[in-house]
């Protein structure tokens, strides 16, 4: 059996970007391992200047450790101030606790790795290369 | 309660390595969640030059992955050619998987991520700034 391999920065889209390229944020699971607890999930979302809406926040059941793997962006932890996010910045949010993307660079793509663990149902699509 | 956060390319050897400049590479746990199945633990891998020994193979009961997020890297699986990881390369290796750090950059710090997924005990030293 083939061992599941990758790489982030693959594909990314190249120079300059009009605004708002994308319509949405892309997220592409690279890796799920199911456990008796929840399912631990490896993601990578490339943002291309998206933004949470005002007003709403990230309220998930889980864990999520992120990780800024290229680009910038900041990320708004509830009551606190934005956090400003780039090369190398991880954060581990706990479960429960309110969060929202503020802003990501609208000029070049944003590339996050995002592990989910202990989610119940994964909430988001299945990338390419995934079996369903 | 604060979010952990950290950046993961700070406090790097800076400038040209001696070889081997570091006699180990070093193991910093960034997370660790605790589950009836296992525990998931995340953590940073800083390696400057070093590599596995002959017929050294890691035979972990846990799936891992890793991540490639500054430098280079050579890793092999057990029965297969040696691959070179580069910024963004990434790997899902499956619990008993046999494999190998076949080679890092001596000349440049490697920073990996690494997710353990369900591992009973965690197998390295706790890192600076974590609780024991």
């Amino acid at each position: 059996m083939s061992v599941p391999a990758g790489n982030l920065l693959a594909g990314l889209p190249s120079g300059a970007l009009p605004a708002r390229s994308l319509p949405d944020e892309i997220f592409t699971t690279l890796a799920e391992t199911a456990a008796s607890s929840g399912t631990v999930r490896i993601e990578r979302i490339l943002s291309t200047g998206q933004a949470s809406p005002d007003g709403f926040w990230y309220d998930q059941g889980w864990d999520e450790f992120v990780l800024v793997v290229q680009g910038a962006a900041r990320l708004q932890i509830e009551g606190e101030a934005e956090r400003a996010l780039g090369p190398g910045d991880w954060m581990m949010i706990p479960a429960r606790r309110r969060h929202r993307v503020a802003w990501t660079d609208p000029a070049a793509p944003t590339v996050w790795l995002a592990v989910h663990i202990g989610a119940q149902k994964p909430p988001q699509k299945i990338g390419q290369g995934e079996t369903a």
